[in-house]
């Protein structure tokens, strides 16, 4: 889609539409790479490489490639990372996706033990990283301003986003076989955080941009302000998708499957730009609306709609990944990029490390006092090791104001590289060391078998969960939900007063 | 999508995020607008407003209110018509579906009556308008270049172009219950024609560009190339077809859905952009992929991609079109079309109407010597009715050299309106009175159970036909297909060549 500007400013409708067909022909031959690869490391299980990492490496040939074969000046700007394309096309779909696939319960039962982690961790994470940042330039180590902290402190916020995308397509493997709980807590977090390391990104800049003191009380500010955001756009994301079950209940529209479908993306993507007009987070709009579509809607769907909705939104999300991490990729050949401080790359590193550090096991030790299924030791460990950072990171550290932009991009580029691949390929031996991974002899043909009996054959239930959960429900037995009072208040009000009029099925023991 | 290229240029990040926030806000509502009012419009069985028509209005009354109340030039720049959007976006969808949703028995049995009409029938036309309007601007009643005839040739290729889109509109209605010819021959026409168009009106402007006299030897060449692109296209379309099909044959991809459906959209994508840089037509190869991509793929794909690819493609057809009709309903209102010639318009009309008199009923006679199953009278009448013009006919206009440009433009919107507004509005009432319409009293909520039912339930058959299609061979029970010698040697070889490698059901009477 990014070629439509930059063709546009070619000059002659020929020249333009040539230069079109070529790219677009291009991407689809690289995009069809990646499919290939991440299609060849899932069957022959080479957990090694990420997907995500694949994608990056093969956008990294193509970036060299074109340097030296073709390097033209439009060439290269074509192949720049465009942040508008990035905020408008690929983050909407891989967000609703993460919404609408999201096994519910599993979840909302451990949602204050996900707070916990998203939003006090990821606050604790941005401000031990800044400091150290900002003490490591006041040392002389690397050039930065320090002249305030509020430039280390931005810096702080981008890179304490965990990406759901990275993580996802590490641990989201049906073959991995993972606790339920790991799953949840790790994919809740990463999910949430990035709103979360957005919102305070954008207010640290609106600092910066003011001139004004970093005092105590504009801390307090933050907070509230970061409060309000969060509660208006989980509204937002409620609302919207509440609208779209009530009109698809109301109407007659199911018997045109075509229109059911284009509504579920406008409205889905409505509840983005909506939630983005009102300066709330489009993303955390997004992923609630996903939630709710999911829960009230798909009764009201038609049974093809609930099969196209499903794998839809799921293919749109991995080409979208793919795009993400192939612009990465071809980024760092094209010449984005100037300046590289290998001194604050490697201690970048070692700050996310420790600033995790002391989001996952202080937390985890509060989230336990008051959890009846403990987060073990060894879960923490993983916990710690899986906070991949990505694309949402690099989008922002463009925004990063001042001089130093682009030694903060080239770092923030370094830290997304070797998590992406050193993490991630680390994760799958680090879940077998710690017993997380449950090994099973049987083919997995057979989950693919049961994944079109669980698409097509089942009666129509309350969004079936995916296969893979399923399996990690079963294989968990010892599994408990926490009690929770706020959850099953909720519950009361969702199945007695909203599910008889938006939909949605309604449980019969109630 | 357009918005990208607009907001780009516009200063600052911060402006940029809000202007491209807002507008697709407002897209996401008029588009939501356009669908309703085509549901509407089913639901009410109200057959006097096209859906395209429908999104035209929409589109008019948007771009109204959009110069009331907001007349900045950039947002002026945003609601207007982008040719390379179209293009590359919007016009693939429409094609591919197309070809993916054909009835293919219908579509090769009568082949060479749609050939007869699409090809020479389209070079008739051509010739018939470009010497009437060139004739009127000798008499002084048009103000046209009336140095050559090119220019008036160009005009006279670009609106015999007859749309698809708007066709289907109407005509696709499975409440009309259609006769399976009538539908079959208007479809494949529409089709055809527009690649036939789009060939014819780049040689003419190569012709113009070169300045060259415009001789009986370049009709020839003119011809010769024709041919060759087309054949040419066609291959391209197939062969990309064929290779989706292996890849989907050969490998294990099936059990990864949400592989399969990006793999669908990149093969498609791939036909369009590679036929594109060969310098052939995209959307012939476009057509021509969804066709062998329908026959052969469809029996390679899992349950739940056979179910989404259906479903998907006609979402995207369904978005594509009403962006079309929209676009060029808030094109009149932006303020783009400064001159405007009433004289040209009503002539336009008229010479339109002429031409197409001399395409249908005279190849209708030459068809109808070959047919066992002749075409009526009163069909001739139907298909020189619906031949509606629509968005090819307009980005084409765009395209038109000279200082001219602007009338051609305008005048061209004008039969499109007329055409849309006017034909297809009274297209519904001709079909009862010519009885093509075999009027039923049943419910249609019957053909939605039934339409869900061969979706999900039947076993896997050859991309089944959609249940109007079914309907219509039912209600029609004199229909014969006419020998096809050609058609039974081809069918021999893919029996017993092609479905074995590439997939597909094989007839078991074979």
């Amino acid at each position: 889609m990014v070629e439509i500007n930059i063709i546009e400013k070619a000059s002659s409708g020929e020249v333009l539409h040539e230069f079109g067909a070529l790219n677009t022909l291009l991407f689809v031959i690289i995009l069809g790479m990646c499919i290939v690869c991440a299609y060849l490391i899932k069957e022959y299980r080479f957990y090694y490489l990420p997907e995500s990492g694949a994608a990056m490496i093969v956008g990294l040939i193509v970036g060299a490639c074109a340097r030296l074969f073709y390097p033209s000046r439009k060439e290269m700007e074509f192949l720049r990372f465009n942040k508008l394309l990035f905020y408008f096309f690929l983050l909407p779909p891989i967000i609703f996706e993460a919404g609408y696939s999201l096994h519910r319960k599993n979840f909302f039962d451990n949602f204050s033990t996900i707070l916990l982690y998203a939003v006090l961790g990821t606050m604790v994470s941005t401000f031990i990283i800044g400091y150290l940042t900002f003490y490591a330039g006041q040392a002389g180590w690397i050039s930065i301003d320090t002249s305030s902290p509020l430039e280390a402190l931005l810096f702080g916020a981008l890179i304490s986003a965990v990406d759901p995308v990275a993580t996802l397509s590490i641990l989201g493997n049906p073959e991995l076989n993972l606790d339920p709980l790991l799953y949840s807590l790790v994919f809740g977090e990463s999910v949430l955080n990035d709103a979360v390391s957005i919102v305070l990104f954008n207010t640290f800049l609106k600092f910066y941009e003011s001139g004004k003191e970093f005092t105590p009380t504009a801390v307090g500010m933050l907070l509230v302000e970061f409060s309000l955001i969060s509660l208006g756009s989980v509204a937002c994301g409620f609302v919207t998708g509440l609208g779209c079950s009530l009109l698809c209940k109301t109407t007659n529209i199911k018997k045109y499957p075509k229109y059911e479908i284009a509504l579920l993306f406008l409205f889905a993507y409505g509840s983005y730009s909506l939630a983005e007009v009102m300066k709330l987070s489009g993303i955390m709009s997004l992923f609630f609306c996903g939630i709710t579509m999911a829960h009230y809607n798909t009764t009201n769907l038609s049974k093809s709609s609930q099969v196209t909705s499903e794998s839809i939104f799921q293919s749109f999300a991995l080409a979208a990944e793919f795009f993400v991490f192939l612009y990465m990729g071809m980024g760092i050949c094209v010449g984005q990029f100037g300046r590289w401080d290998f001194t604050f790359m490697i201690l970048g590193i070692i700050f996310c490390l420790i600033a995790r550090l002391f989001n996952i096991f202080p937390f985890s030790w509060i989230a336990n006092l008051g959890r009846s299924q403990k987060i073990p030791f060894q879960m923490q460990v993983v916990l710690w090791f899986a906070g991949l950072r990505g694309a949402i990171a690099f989008a922002l550290s463009q925004d990063m104001p001042g001089a130093n932009r682009e030694v903060y991009t080239t770092t923030t580029l370094t830290i997304v590289i070797f998590t992406t691949i050193v993490c991630g390929g680390l994760t799958e031996p680090l879940l077998k060391q710690t017993k997380l991974k449950i090994d099973d002899d049987e083919d997995n043909d057979d989950i693919a078998a049961e994944d079109e009996h669980g698409l097509l054959s089942t009666e129509i239930s309350d969004h079936p969960p995916s296969p893979q959960i399923t399996r990690r429900r079963q294989s968990s037995s010892e599994y408990m939900a926490p009690p929770n009072y706020l959850g099953s208040f909720w519950g009361n009000i969702d199945e007695k007063y909203l599910k008889p009029v938006f939909g949605g099925q309604i449980r019969r023991n109630q």
